[in-house]
Formats: C-alpha cells, structure tokens, sequence
C-alpha cells in the first residue's frame, strides 16, 4: 500500500520552499494526517467503547505544538509520560495533568515526587516503586504495570512484556501489589499492560486483553477491588514498506470490546485507555535531508545531510524506512544505493542498498515514517546541531522548533 | 588486568560529596588519568620519531575543559575534527585551527566552506568533495583519507576501512585523487587512513602502515608529489575488561616506526600524524549512577538513574563495560544482576547478567570507561536532561558541563 504522504512529497515546490526557509535536514509534520490518525484511532474506539481514554505517549514525539495540534482535535486527549520531562512537555501542550499517566520504570524519588506533586494517575511498574511512593505519600487511585510473561513487538529491542522484560510487576506477584495497595489505603484502582512495540497484527490485541482480564478476574477475586480504569498500553504499529498492511482500529477494538465486555457485562464497566505513540504520529513525519555527496566506492553511496544523530531507528535496530527523492516519484531505478550520513561510524546509514532512480548533489530526499522516535531520539554525535521541525498545513509552513546550533551544543559546559 | 581507576572507585567518601555537590547521574574524569595517557602516548611516538603529531579526536569527547587539560600537558596538541562544531570545540579547548585537521564525510558544502575559511588541514574523503571545494577555494595543503579495502574495529560498526564502508577513497582511485589535485594547483600533500575502531593488536598498525606506504609509494611514482604528513588515523583500543590487555604504545609505534622509515630513508620524511581518541580519554570517566530500585522479575534487574540516554554503546554494540559497587569493590557476588536505565525501551540496559554483590536503592554505582563516546553520544530519549560532567583532580572537584534541566530540552520550541 501507498504512503498516505506520497503525494504531499510530490510537491517540489513546497519542499523547495522548506529548504529555503528552515534549512536541512528538517522534521516536517503533516497536520493533515496528525488529524486524520488520533480521529480515526478515536473514532473506532467510540464505536466499541462508552468510557475510553486516548492517552498519547509522549515519547514517541514531545513537541509541545505537535500535542497541542493533537489536543485542538481530541479536547479531552490525555498522556502517557514516562518521566518527569514528558509531564512538561504534555503540559506545554496543554494536557492537564489528570489526563496524565505517569508510568515509570526504576524511576527515581525524584521521578515519583514530581508526578504525585503534579496530581497525574501513578502506574507502578514494581512492588518496590510502591514502597517508595509511600515515603511521599498515599494517591487516592494507583495502577500496575503487569508483565504477563509474554510479549511481541517489531524488533527484540522494543518487546516489553515477557520474561527478558525489565517492565512490570510479573504475573505470580500482581495479587500481591494490590493487596498491599489496598492495605496501605489506596481507594481507587487501575491495571496497565504494555507488552511491546509495532505490532500489525490485529488478533494480537484481543489475545492480550484476554490475559488482562485473567489478571484483573483473579485480583478481583482475592482482593476486594473494582478497576476505574484498564490500559492495554500501545504497541499499535504501522507500516514502514509498502507490503505491509495497516492495522484496521475498527477490527482491533471490535475484538478488544468483545472480551472486554463479555467480562465486565454484569460488572462496573471501567474505562478502557490507550496509549498510541507511532500510530498516531510516526507516519505523519518525513525527515528531509539534502545529497552531500555521491560516491562510487566498493559500493555506491548516497550521502546526506542527515545521519544516525538525526533518525537513529536503523542504525539501532536495523529498521527500514521508505526513501524517496522529492518531486520525482516515478522515475525508473538507475542503481543500488547505501544512503549514509555524515558521522564518522559505518553504522551511519539511513537506507540500505535500495534500488534508487538516478540522484545527484543537491537533490533533495525524504526519509518517511520518522514522525515517531525520529527527533526524540536524535543526538548531537559528532558535535552536529539537532534539526529543525516544521508543520505542513495545507500551503502553510510553520516552524515548530528551531534548528539547534553549535553554540547551544555547548551552552552548558564550564571552561576554567 | 585491573582498571587503572580501581583506587579512584574505592574512596567512598569522595563519591559521595560527588553525588551531593552535583547529583547523578555524572560522568567524572581523572585528570590525572588524562595526562597519564596522553603522555604515554607521546613518549611513545618521540621515542621512535623526530616530527609527528598528535591530532586528538574531538568526537571521542568534545567537552572543551577537557580538551585544555590534555593541551596543557601537550602545547602542540592538534585535533582530529569531523565537523565544524568538532573545529569549534577545539578551538574552544584552545587548539589553533592550524593543528586541526578536518576529515569529511558525505560534507556539506557549507561544511567544506567553514574548514576553509578557519584554515585547518582539509582531509578529504573522497574525489567528489574536491571538485565541491574547487568552487570554494584551492587550499595550498590537502590530504586524501585511504580506504586500502580493509579495516579492523572491536564492532562491525567501527569497521571504517574495507568493502562495505562508507569511509575513504577506494585503492583503485587514490592515485588519480592526488593527479586532481595537483592539477588544480594544490602545492603540499598528506594522506591519511584510518581503518576501524578499538584494535588491541599492536600487530595491525605496522601492518597498516605497510599498506599505506604501498599506497605512498604508487602515489608517488605516479604523481611528482611529495607528503608532508602521513596519519594512520587511531584506532588504538582500550582494555574494556580484566582480560584484555592494554596496547604497549612503545611496540605498535617501534613497528610502525621500522616500517615508515624503511620506506622514508632516502627521502624527505614527513610528519608522522595519529588521531587518537578512546586510548586517550576512554578509560578516564567513569559514568556515576544511583540505584534507583530493584526487581526482581522474571530476572534480577537493577534500576539505575543512567541508562541508554546516557551511554548508549551497550544498547548500539552489546558492548561490555565494568560495573562497580562504589566504595565496595571486594564484596562476594551474591547474584546475577542486569543493569537497566528508566527509558521505556528494552534496549535499555548498561550491563547484563553480571554477578554482583548485595546491592540496594541508594547505592552508589561506577560504570568504567565511559570517557569516550559516552556523553558525546548520550541523548535526552524519554525527555531525560543530559548529566553533568565533572573533572576529579585529586580531592578537587571541579564542574565542567552544568545539568541540563528540562526547561532547556525545549528551549528551542515554538508554540503558536
């Protein structure tokens, strides 16, 4: 199947303009599709569901006028954070911090005062985040992280669930943490589970709720707790070639729904949250770079302006991303190429021997799917300023964050 | 081989004001350790050559008080910069520009145009980037980076040399790069070549040299030009546990030495250029965590205030690294223990499988050998600020880079 951005980077011209004005490489975000993916994520939620929550993960990407664009569609969006920083950052986009989940992992004190401070729902990943918790004091609600022993997602680096799994309480002591909640006089109650990252296959949602509700059917039975809230986590992945399918939302929460429901029919119905990151925003982003240089070695490069401190996803997990050269979309491939950056470590490929039309310096690429863990994971290896970021509304060029400089590389550092 | 810091590690009580004056997590570096090993470096190279130069390389660690101490042991010390922000720390660290040299790779043009106008030594990696700088200008001096088709590196991502790297001027062309190059009225000439990361074997740098001098000598047969300075790049690796041994500096450059004056007899010698970054400043910082929390899961795990964001080589290469209890170096192993960050990703982990002894929330952790690529690859992933680096000279404590906080994470935003 086709990018949904094929023909936005078509437009040459536009493009040219982003250059011209913001410099490369840039992030540039399409406000469009940002729209189009939260409504439809919210729409076939609202077919199944009459309590849900959209809990947008921070992390994926934090740019505060990215949420706030998020947020001006779904006024009631919440987040996921995973730390202090992503608290502040989904407050610049105007989440209010109740919509807020803080879910962390081996946080510190710090971490655990800052977010009962701030007032968000606390999702305890470990039985000792309680005991710490408790030194700054008692929330009215908790959850817990649970790690049902299983897992799946894209890549190895990303399953969260299962027994190499550093997330969440393991099966055998879920019972127990709430138990101990309970006791020390927590009155209102939550369950999370997040088991991986990227996943494209529907069935797999319904399976997990599934053993959620095991979980939650056997807590209930051995403490005497209602759940306000269950969060099966994110996870939902999208295609990063075009022989993949994207996942169907209605299909996906149709299954979700019907376990959830059959559970819960002569229960309290809690509310179902979500907790989106890629789905909703990595195809809406295209890093665009520029050719540097093209050589003919033992192999043929490509080499721009944007490398692995710009999108780190292939150097770190060998992930594929779709490369186009802008404004020429249907030219016939001419060669087999390494699209590289300008770091000085042979990890540095964006792209890796891709037939390829013929390209030549100056041209002007676009690297797509980089909307998710593009920017928020980027760096400054090898002293290079981190991006810019724009947003793409219609003909409009908004610049969302400013291109990093070399001076602002060191604004920190103390020379005596 | 025990770490030359293991006495450093154990003062407990120095740590701890460490911990109190400038929070954790904190890279700390030895001066002392830094002079120690720049010295040894340069005693080596005088005892087997008359002219030669050592050409830091800023990437390793660009924190500019850094590159002062090691430039007040060495007044000539030059650097190996990859970029203009690499120039601009030099420069900042106080290193002329005439004793930088700049290796590109896949450069802008604008990045061609900053190396010329500061006046450093241009290396270039390829024929493509000569025809970029003939439009901006000639300089007097230039060198060519060699690919000689293979390479050696401790990971197959510092390979930088060989048939799959992005790196340097293939063989079969370099002869024709310099015939260009004097065409085009370039007066003096270097080359350089620099072939992988992290080598332990004293064996491959003659043997490198040897491949260089071939190269030398067909350059020079073919092209009426002389070379004023010939660098092998670095390379030179660092001991990352006990049973590595540390490179003995005064055998890697007494072979290379035999080989290039063999060569050089009869003719004008030329500088001999090293760029040395890890053997410099790797095994003086010490990364310092606090134990955030323990779990015990599926596995052992031990949660740390660092992780991925802050030293990212074990998430990127599986690479190894020593981890000590502080203060508590001679403790029984009491368990297997993997040690993990706060980021939501897998990924995350600093050390895995390790015997440990008896650890708690609190505790004081060193992870060794983190002064070079640690904090010049660390990120702020999951919206965690960058740490702070401190310099440890004696029982003077001096702060080098402030925090960062996460007001500063999004001082470049834009809400509209």
């Amino acid at each position: 199947m086709h990018h949904p951005l094929l023909n936005l980077i078509k437009n040459k011209k536009l493009f040219t303009q982003v250059f011209k004005n913001f410099g490369s490489p840039t992030y540039a975000y399409s406000k469009k599709q940002l729209i189009r993916n939260v409504s439809a994520i919210n729409k076939a939620l609202k077919a199944n569901f009459k309590k849900f929550q959209i809990c947008y993960t921070i992390k994926a990407n934090s740019n505060p006028h990215i949420i706030k664009t998020l947020k001006s569609e779904i006024p009631h969006l919440g987040a996921d954070c995973s730390s202090p920083g992503e608290i502040y950052a989904a407050g610049l986009g105007g989440i209010r911090p109740n919509d807020c989940i803080f879910t962390g992992n081996y946080e510190s004190n710090e971490d655990l005062d800052y977010a009962y401070r701030k007032n968000v729902h606390i999702n305890l990943d470990d039985i000792n985040s309680f005991h710490r918790l408790k030194k700054i004091g008692i929330p009215t609600e908790i959850s817990f992280r649970l790690n049902p022993g299983f897992g799946k997602g894209a890549f190895s680096q990303v399953v969260t669930g299962g027994k190499n799994s550093k997330f969440g309480v393991p099966k055998h002591k879920i019972i127990d943490a709430y138990k101990l909640a309970k006791e020390n006089g927590v009155k209102e109650f939550g369950i999370q589970c997040m088991t991986g990252s990227g996943v494209l296959d529907p069935n797999y949602f319904p399976k997990l709720m599934e053993e959620i509700i095991k979980n939650i059917d056997a807590i209930m039975k051995s403490v005497d707790i209602k759940f306000n809230h269950v969060s099966m986590g994110g996870g939902f992945g999208i295609p990063y070639d075009d022989n993949q399918t994207p996942l169907n939302f209605d299909k996906v929460f149709k299954g979700v729904s019907d376990t959830f429901h059959s559970f819960f029919k002569n229960k309290d119905i809690p509310e179902l949250w979500i907790e989106p990151g890629k789905s909703v925003v990595g195809n809406t982003g295209v890093l665009l770079a520029s050719v540097t240089g093209i050589k003919k070695s033992y192999k043929n490069f490509v080499g721009l302006d944007a490398g692995m401190e710009t999108l780190m996803r292939p150097a770190l997990y060998n992930a594929f991303h779709r490369v186009y050269k802008i404004g020429d979309l249907e030219a016939p491939y001419s060669e087999i190429v390494d699209f590289t950056g300008r770091i000085c470590e042979n990890t540095d490929r964006l792209a890796v021997e891709r037939p390829f039309p013929s390209i030549q310096e100056g041209d002007l690429i676009a690297i797509m799917d980089a909307g998710a863990y593009g920017f928020s994971m980027s760096h400054q290896f090898c002293t290079r300023p981190k991006a810019a970021e724009i947003l793409i509304d219609g003909e409009k060029l908004q610049l969302i964050r400013k291109r990093e400089t070399i001076e602002d590389i060191f604004s920190k550092c103390e020379i005596h």
